[in-house]
């Protein structure tokens, strides 16, 4: 993709693969004869089913996941919108290759393959309370920078971000996207209370303003331009290609939930492939898992991104499918049915 | 504990062990310097302070789990309480010893020890509608054994039971312990509905107006022995002894915190070591869990039993842990603090 273009991502989404109906099926035979009470398993019997549908095959399997965190920077940190200085992005970048991170924590812990996809950080997107974030070049090539990510061999692709300020842009294209204002979607992001927070939702609004014929237009994929950010548009890239690659994808938080919401926006269909791991604790991810009408699979009040809680939901993933593929049937174990 | 005894059990319960203090303190001071907003990793912060005041160490570990099932068998099962014929315990258990239910492929995907514990599965308790399930000796014999699964070295007990119709024994021992009705905390268990599920509340309510007179005596452990089973019992000595081994507990489902919850209303203290790992789709759950005042970790509408939910809440301890002890501080790795 040397010539992105929304044009080209377009005709990508006018394509995506539909579910494996012959392996959810069979993985829906398989459950009822497991030895446990119909539905006893509760979520891991539907993340069993959704991996097959998404994998392709009725015996599902999560030993190659791989975690991407995508890294950008944002002209609207200087605005002030966060508890930390804009450097503290890069300076992240360099604990993350140096292990020292949650999330070099959290990866190893599930044998997992961790890459750090760095977008052009030593130029920050613009100021998006003057302006678009990004021209539509720039944004369809971080969208194909991000396509990377689903590489052939990985099971399950585990998706995040870092970037000082984003959460300021997450709220905005929330905003922007479903309506609303600063204060319906804004929340203290790294710690930002009171004036601060007051601060930030008054940048969101000017922003919001700045682009109301942007918004107006509805056009999901313009307004990731204008007030996203590179790592919004690589994490929608991922996405998608995870997609093509028959790849499920575990989602992290608000950020990474907001660039999903983009795809959502254009087909909502877009997203039946992935999962989101965990309820932030910043409120306007909530509001938005309303409007996606998805339920996170762990809800422990966390809210650091760096896809730390997408990995941390990966092993809920390897038990749906070692109880699927593991359990013995009823009559393998001659223990009597319900029916018997 | 040859010849047990509640005097003994309650001697014991008068001396447990508190949280270590020191270690605690330590994990609070490197939590609020290490590479992350403060807070920002939710409960695997509280996680790893409740590990080290209860491993006594300030780099907690879990290396090494150990999933403990209690099976017991239930004299009011032939009331027809269950879905299930009461020779599934047996049946279950052989299966668990065969590898083939869904804790064996759960144990594994943690690397876990698993013990099966049979309680004299030949001879179910009495039926409780009509006297009580068990003398003191029997209970307290019970406790006794279930201590043997606290062995040193463990460094997480993971606890679930098996036992048809124990749904039925953990809702009457509720109602027992808090007040209420066999419909405040009857549910379907295995998936009794309907007609089925109105003659499992009027078999509870039957109980509880049997044992009328030692409900009016408030002694949990008489309770226990009333309307409890051998698998309760065994619960309760695990919980004690991994107190007193210095070993955090897993909780796993409805039986089992209503075990626990024995334990509790002897001292409130008593369960400061354990954390519920799951909150069950037994309604039943969610009404003990509000008298306990305890929040579980994973929420996933799960309802098995066997320790499933508490060995799938082991990573999040392992993550805990690893994230405690593994992330670099913000002098350690050059990143900019929030007052820098």
């Amino acid at each position: 993709m040397s010539a992105a273009s929304f044009d080209e991502i377009r005709r990508i989404l006018r394509e995506l693969p539909g579910p494996d109906l012959t392996a959810q099926t069979e993985v829906v035979r398989r459950q009822s004869e497991l030895t446990k009470p119909q539905g006893s398993l509760g979520r891991l019997e539907e993340i069993a089913e959704w991996l097959a549908c998404w994998q392709g095959r009725a015996q599902p399997r999560v030993e190659r996941p791989r975690v991407a965190v995508f890294a950008g920077t944002h002209g609207v940190a200087a605005r002030g919108v966060s508890a930390y200085p804009p450097e503290v992005t890069q300076q992240m970048v360099k604990n993350f290759l140096n292990g020292g991170a949650a999330i070099n924590q959290l990866a190893a812990a599930i044998d997992a393959d961790l890459r750090i996809y760095e977008l052009d950080l030593d130029h920050p997107t613009a100021d998006f309370t003057q302006g678009p974030a990004m021209d539509e070049t720039r944004a369809a090539n971080a969208m194909a920078y991000g396509m990377m990510a689903a590489e052939p061999g990985i099971d399950v692709l585990c998706l995040g971000e870092m970037g000082i300020a984003n959460t300021t842009a997450a709220a905005t294209l929330c905003a922007a996207l479903y309506g609303g204002t600063g204060a319906d979607w804004a929340g203290p992001g790294t710690g930002v209370t009171g004036k601060a927070l007051a601060h930030k939702i008054a940048v969101i609004d000017e922003a919001l303003a700045r682009h109301k014929d942007a918004i107006a237009r509805r056009d999901p994929l313009e307004l990731l331009a204008a007030v996203g950010g590179e790592e919004f548009a690589a994490l929608t890239g991922a996405i998608v290609a995870a997609r093509m690659g028959r790849i499920p994808v575990l989602l992290d938080g608000y950020a990474c939930t907001t660039a999903a919401a983009v795809l959502h926006s254009v087909d909502r269909r877009a997203l039946d492939h992935c999962l989101v791991a965990h309820r932030s604790a910043e409120p306007g991810h909530t509001r938005l898992l309303d409007a996606l009408k998805m339920r996170p699979l762990l809800d422990l009040d966390m809210r650091l991104g760096e896809a730390s809680a997408a990995a941390l939901a990966v092993p809920l993933l390897k038990a749906a499918a070692a109880c699927h593929n593991g359990m013995a049937t009823f009559a393998e174990a001659g223990v009597s049915s319900k029916d018997a």
